[in-house]
């Protein structure tokens, strides 16, 4: 008789994990008790004008990962082990995490805990609405929605040409049937009749807001900026020029607070505000970012999907803005995603295959590249996993041994901290060297050397292509005087270009810039390429098919 | 020199307030501390699986209200009071609110946590998200529409017609130009186009299963009966159809617990559920009201609007339901409203005027007789205004002793529990009296019979005419063996009548049952009757404009 061994899920781990009270994460984390608002027992929300004021000043050691497959990379699953190793060295760690968007946890990805023995709790409530601040972003967005069709309705004092409103209402959903509407339909008192349409919460204006203000004054003034439209005679309208910044920001006004949860080893964590890294600019909220440098001498978090999303505008947008410098830069890559760069289909990622694997490594080279190119120095993290031979990790750590590129195995899923000590000593090691980061590019250079800088440098691309529609955004942003802003580049995750389907590295591309949009409250342009979509759709089988709860309130079927 | 003195605003006493510590509050009502999930310091979530198993028999004391008027009754103001003013007399109270809705707080109302000194707080957080339940319920319904959005555009493997889905999303919103709109536009990937709608959150059957589920089993079970619409054959869609059900559910999961706060003077409160008692059934959750039974000897509760609305459906709906009598009702008056009620404009209603207030009486009278309908004795809530004069007062209290109606005055907004005692001694000698509640009709009458005994023995009207749109409803719910539930009328607040301008006691009028909606996990049928809408709209000045916040935090201008 052979037994099978069935392993856990997340949820399981998860679920078996004994917590500590969160009054003692955060007294372990140096956060006085009165700045500690409880949410449930694992769970709190920090006021962070009862902290200390102490300087922020903690490295900051940013995790991002080579181009996403449906292999899965693990990048959250790595962010927590490599904390949970720091941590188990002795040294004073704190993460800083994105909030996970039910849009995927409903849909097809999952959460964005982490994984295994290297998750953040409590899962589930982490997943599922955790303290409400994203529905407080998208309440503020919707309530801004409201308030400009019932200035319409009401007379349009402002002559707002409703064909010409830009502000979209959104959802923390994936939901497609939504993204081209028309509303005001019914006649004369069921308002104003015009298109519309709904982005997923996380890349509205408001997250982006949201995630780089660095206080309630910042927060409230780059909500009056927002432009949310255009007069009949074109003129910018302004979310002060309808005189609600105050109403909008009192909304955020809990949400702002970062919130503090736990590693399944007892390392504090901040998770706060979760723009995706596609179609926003990827990174957890800055107050989160500096109340942990403030709080502790190693700072890990991560930005979404590869280095030419996430990390690219975590350099270009939030460090610049932030200043500060990420000190050492992880790159999450697995012999099964490595293996699909180099041609595997999904189903074909059994047995071992070297060959494949290696032709893979040009799209680790070119994140590698990427990383180098602001100055900053990346160790890849080789997140093992259970099915990839000796021989396949032998290959990819040659590789790196001959290319000098620093490298660690990491064992986080089973092992926790204890599988991520050797990448925590190569990260140690580069703190302790000098680092040279600079942004890409300067504010000052016109719209499109800032975008050809990124598609050159980040992607590896040979040119880019306005559209006509792009060209006019141009003139209209340049005409207003937005110019001097940084880009936040609108791509799909799969490839450096805007075709998914080009995986590996790609050369001699052009990336098409269909859309230009102005959002001076976030302080940045989006660049909208190729076909990429500002709200999700769900696949043929949604997640929320396997979903379940029991009778005495346990979660079934989380990812 | 005179000194003005400028009274404070409820935001400025609710913010000078000191609160206990919500474990304190927690330890009052009886609730182990093992069952008690603080959300910050002053609020907290209730497992109730934890409580000690009690049976629930508190006693249960109804408030309800004369026809609202914009003068203001204060209604929640009363219930705080009362209850403040029960705990002061040595009984053991607590009180079960319903959660303030973001539409009205945002809109023209303002919050729903009381006034002056008869508060529930923390007010902002109260009245602003709270703990964030309503975002969760507007999250699953809004879930359930993308689901059956994507299930179209994946194959429409069920048949499902697109023009007969009667599911419609839903926002906390007051949003008048999501009323009707057209969806899924753009082409083939965008999904498949149909007319859709928006409803305010708290009229979604996902609030209304919330309010009058008793467990989470239950719960589940009445989010699978839910009907989304039809096939192309006419046969009834429902979730268990979609197989979602529990992913619905799992959303739900911390928001089912109930709130607990505290009012000014520390009486225990569960807040829980919030649905608009004129569009929906306007009571609190069942769970909150029998989580607070089982603690407290007597609870104080409301039902929105008029007795015509929240109380009937209180009676007829949860009552029934929950398998409780209302062991007294309280009726909320003010001299400024029945001046209103007899005809008396807003803007004249400063100065003495006995008359007019004598020809108001006839709405109260109505109230009166309506609560009598159902076999339980009212006390009516003389709700006390400065500007009152002593000849009105007296009038009232006259025409009570004469038509021997309890009365009693009540100043708790200037005075908390103690400007509430009379009630409270009121309330507690009918508390000793026999009652013969019973719901005013039977579930196995046909629907017209029910709606016909409403109209009659609450509204006081003279018949009912059905559209032929609700005939045709009526054909369809009969055919499907839908018609032994009870009936949820959703009717203006402004009048016994479907037309908000006749205010005081209008006679002689017919209902016009306009549309009939099955809610099957709800257990009940809406009509719909005269120009109710099920998403209300932004005033011309809504209150958003007058809302801001400090640099610490503090909210200003709410209401």
């Amino acid at each position: 008789m052979t037994e099978k061994v069935v392993p856990l899920t997340d949820l399981e781990i998860a679920s078996k994990a004994t917590m500590k009270a969160i009054w003692e994460i955060a007294e372990k984390a140096g956060i006085p008790e009165e700045a500690v608002e409880p949410y449930g027992r694992f769970k709190a929300k920090i006021d962070v004008s009862k902290l200390p004021r102490d300087s922020a000043n903690g490295k900051v050691v940013l995790v991002t990962a080579i181009s996403p497959t449906p292999a899965g990379e693990g990048k959250s699953t790595v962010t927590v082990g490599l904390a949970d190793a720091l941590s188990k060295l002795g040294k004073k760690t704190m993460i800083a995490l994105r909030e996970p968007s039910l849009g995927p946890v409903m849909g097809m990805k999952g959460g964005a805990t982490g994984g295994g023995y290297a998750q953040v709790l409590p899962m589930e409530e982490i997943n599922l609405h955790f303290n409400g601040d994203i529905h407080a972003i998208t309440t503020a967005n919707n309530a801004l929605s409201a308030l400009i069709d019932n200035h319409l309705h009401q007379g349009n004092a402002l002559q707002i040409d409703p064909r010409r409103i830009t502000w979209k209402r959104v959802l923390d959903m994936n939901d497609r049937a939504l993204r081209n509407i028309t509303i005001g339909l019914g006649g004369p008192t069921q308002g104003v009749p015009r298109q519309d349409g709904f982005d997923i919460t996380v890349a509205s204006e408001i997250m982006a807001i949201f995630c780089l203000a660095i206080s309630l004054d910042d927060l409230k003034e780059r909500i009056s900026r927002i432009v949310i439209g255009y007069t009949y005679s074109k003129e910018a309208v302004t979310v002060s020029d309808l005189g609600v910044q105050g109403a909008l920001a009192l909304l955020l006004k809990e949400a702002f607070k970062p919130n503090l949860v736990q590693t399944i080893e007892g390392t504090p964590a901040l998770i706060h505000g979760g723009p995706f890294a596609n179609i926003a600019h990827g990174c957890n909220s800055l107050i989160a970012t500096n109340t942990a440098r403030s709080l502790a001498d190693i700072v890990v978090t991560e930005a979404g999907f590869g280095s030419d999303l996430g990390a690219e505008k975590f350099m270009n947008i939030k460090a610049r803005q932030g200043g500060f410098a990420p000190n050492a830069v992880v790159l999450v890559a697995t012999v099964r995603a490595l293996k699909m760069h180099g041609g595997v289909p999904k189903g074909k990622l059994a047995g071992e295959n070297v060959e494949a694997v290696m032709n893979g490594m040009e799209n680790l080279a070119k994140h590698i590249e990427t990383i180098l190119a602001f100055g900053v120095k990346p160790v890849v993290a080789l997140n093992r996993f259970i099915t990839d031979s000796p021989a396949e990790l032998e290959a990819i750590m040659e590789w790196c041994k001959t290319n000098k590129v620093r490298i660690a195995l990491t064992d986080v899923w089973e092992h926790g901290g204890e599988g991520g000590v050797a990448l925590a000593q190569e990260v140690l090691s580069l703190l302790n060297e000098p680092n040279n980061f600079a942004p890409l590019y300067r504010v000052e250079q016109s719209v499109s050397d800032k975008v050809g800088s990124i598609v050159q440098k980040v992607y590896g691309g040979s040119g880019v292509v306005f559209t006509d529609q792009a060209l006019k955004n141009l003139q209209e942003i340049e005409k207003n005087g937005w110019d001097m802003l940084p880009i936040c580049m609108a791509k799909t995750q799969y490839s450096f270009s805007d075709n998914p389907k080009l995986i590996g590295r790609p050369e001699g591309f052009a990336i098409t810039v269909r859309e230009i949009i102005p959002k001076l409250g976030a302080g940045f342009l989006v660049c909208l390429t190729g076909d990429i979509m500002t709200m999700p759709g769900l696949p043929k089988t949604p997640a929320a098919l396997n979903m379940d709860i029991d009778s005495e309130g346990n979660a079934i079927g989380l990812m």
